[in-house]
């Protein structure tokens, strides 16, 4: 990506901003890693629980695979003294809630002309801040009851039910994106209060957006240049990457692969990619959603156990070098992002990607 | 900024990200507002205790005046029910702390050698993630103790005591550059739980890096491009517009404008601008930072006094088009950002700048 020339200006430093990753065996500064000495988590910390071991972690900036953004990989900073607590996990309460408006259904899995009770269940948003009749806020928002039952949590469905869910992100999103204003469907779920949930009942939502947002078009951008490059699929190389690094790998199977990205954003954050190019959910078929779930639901029910809110992100492609990426992303595991984060972008993970995978793998197996 | 072309895929949308604002009266997309019949508050929302009057207040999707990201303000989203709730403002301890280092003094205001006591002090970080021993992990972490006082908070200190913060804040910079592998130096408060501070005693951070953060360089390069079409500086235009607008203004005084962001992706943002171009700290000298406490102080005392956490940034630029803005933003007022904002960058703000700026007026006044 070509950068617009900014003259520097006397009082400041020359910008000298690292150079995107250019060698086919990305990321390149990992092998610079310099070793620190860990010291044990105290049993007061938030993160306790997660009884993680970062006695292999060195503090360190990395840059992202494909992506101009970076983190501060900060493990020795989980030591420093709390004063403030995190939220409790809330319970989930019935579908039948009077705020769920089931009316309003825009599709039911099995169908309604089945006779048989429903699994999955969309409604429109009862509260949408974008309709399709608003010019200055087009848009669609819906909602997907995750389960029928009450007091059950996204992360203690079975596989089987999480896939029925897929296969409700998938229908919906592929009948909504019939509409030709609109550019771009967001696909997430927000678990516990941390992760923005305003709802306890389990559901995930669907926005549709009359504009491709920005950050989806820079990673456009970041895959067509890295293809240009290397004339190889950019998550082929990230896959690659990873298998030979091992430390952040989570478990895979016949078509997906779960890890710890390298640059992790979000505390916790974990991937799950298909093995081969699928950017979108409409290319994907029930037996490949099945499979997805398999690795899914072991991942957020480790997180469900553990009180740990997240946000479920349904990342669709617009290149045909995106990959469809199930990204899982604890949120405020240790504490919200702070001044740093909100003034440059520049994000400090107190917990390495190699400790969270490692702890994913001992929930996972 | 020239974009890479994405070629379609052919299971997706084209493309058709709305064009940077080129019209010298920016925003252009102002004059398209629908208007909207906004429902009251219900008493049990989180946000009535700011009673924030959105009844002029219209859903819509709007660009930031320079860079490209888009912020939904979904005032009507207010009205949904939450079932999580906000946390408490922590107290504020005594600076005596044993968990800040005093030793580690690197400032007085006034100095040592004056024999007075200490109304500002800056001390090394006890837990940094960035030193200078470290070539992965390079920077420096200073904390600046707002007050000698115990139990006071930042937005509890005078203009005086906050201008002195501020002088702190200058001359640490200053020395910091000195060093040139030191290429950004991000000053901030994290003030509450929800901002993201760990640490009661009221307190500031700064943290220098070895890299500009990509989204400084972002706004560099959309100060310049702006400044090439238009031979006219970008934040002279942004308080033309928003004088001209006045449902944003804040507060002025000779030297500063304080007002609420057009495109706020914060709740409650408000940015406090230097009149003329100021792009530096370096570039204040005293009586100009008192002039600033003038602003910020009753801004500040205004979320403390309403329980609300915030961040205050001092976002220095590194082109002499980029102006130095006083930022604070409110955090998690209403709830945390959701799967929208982590997965696709696209803000929901369900607050209004309008409205932020008509309580800030009430309480500044």
């Amino acid at each position: 990506m070509e950068r617009v020339h900014i003259p520097a200006h006397d009082m400041h430093r020359t910008i000298h901003v690292e150079e995107p990753v250019v060698a086919s065996t990305l990321p390149a500064q990992e092998s610079q890693k310099v070793a620190a000495v860990a010291t044990p988590l105290p049993d007061t910390h938030p993160a306790a629980k997660l009884n993680l071991d970062v006695s292999q972690s060195a503090t360190e900036i990395r840059r992202d695979y494909l992506h101009e953004y970076y983190v501060l990989v900060a493990p020795k900073r989980k030591n420093r003294p709390y004063d403030t607590a995190s939220h409790d996990h809330p319970m989930v309460e019935s579908a039948d809630s009077p705020r769920l408006d089931l009316q309003k259904s825009v599709l039911e899995i099995p169908p309604r002309e089945s006779g048989r009770p429903w699994n999955v269940k969309v409604v429109e948003n009862k509260y949408p801040a974008l309709t399709l009749d608003n010019p200055v806020a087009y848009g669609q928002q819906e909602l997907v009851i995750d389960t029928p039952l009450s007091n059950v949590a996204f992360g203690s469905l079975d596989p089987g039910q999480i896939s029925t869910v897929l296969q409700a992100y998938r229908q919906r999103s592929v009948s909504i994106k019939q509409n030709k204003h609109i550019a771009y469907v967001s696909i997430f779920r927000n678990d516990g209060y941390e992760a923005g949930a305003s709802l306890a009942h389990a559901h995930s939502q669907i926005i549709a957006l009359p504009i491709v947002p920005p950050q989806i078009v820079r990673e456009a951008e970041a895959c067509a240049h890295y293809y240009e490059h290397f004339q190889n699929d950019p998550f082929d190389a990230i896959i690659d990457f990873e298998r030979s690094k091992k430390v952040r790998l989570i478990a895979e199977n016949v078509d997906w692969i779960a890890f710890c990205p390298y640059a992790s954003q979000w505390q916790m954050e974990a991937w799950i990619l298909p093995k081969r190019t699928i950017s979108v959910l409409d290319d994907c078929d029930n037996a490949i959603l099945s499979s997805a779930a398999e690795l899914l639901a072991p991942i957020t029910r480790a997180l469900t156990d553990t009180d740990i809110s997240y946000n479920l992100i349904v990342d669709q492609g617009i290149h045909k070098n995106q990959r469809l990426t199930l990204k899982v992303c604890g949120r405020n595991v240790v504490s919200p992002w702070g001044g740093l984060e909100v003034g440059t972008g520049m994000i400090v993970n107190v917990i390495p990607p190699e400790a969270a995978a490692t702890w994913y793998r001992q929930q996972v197996l």
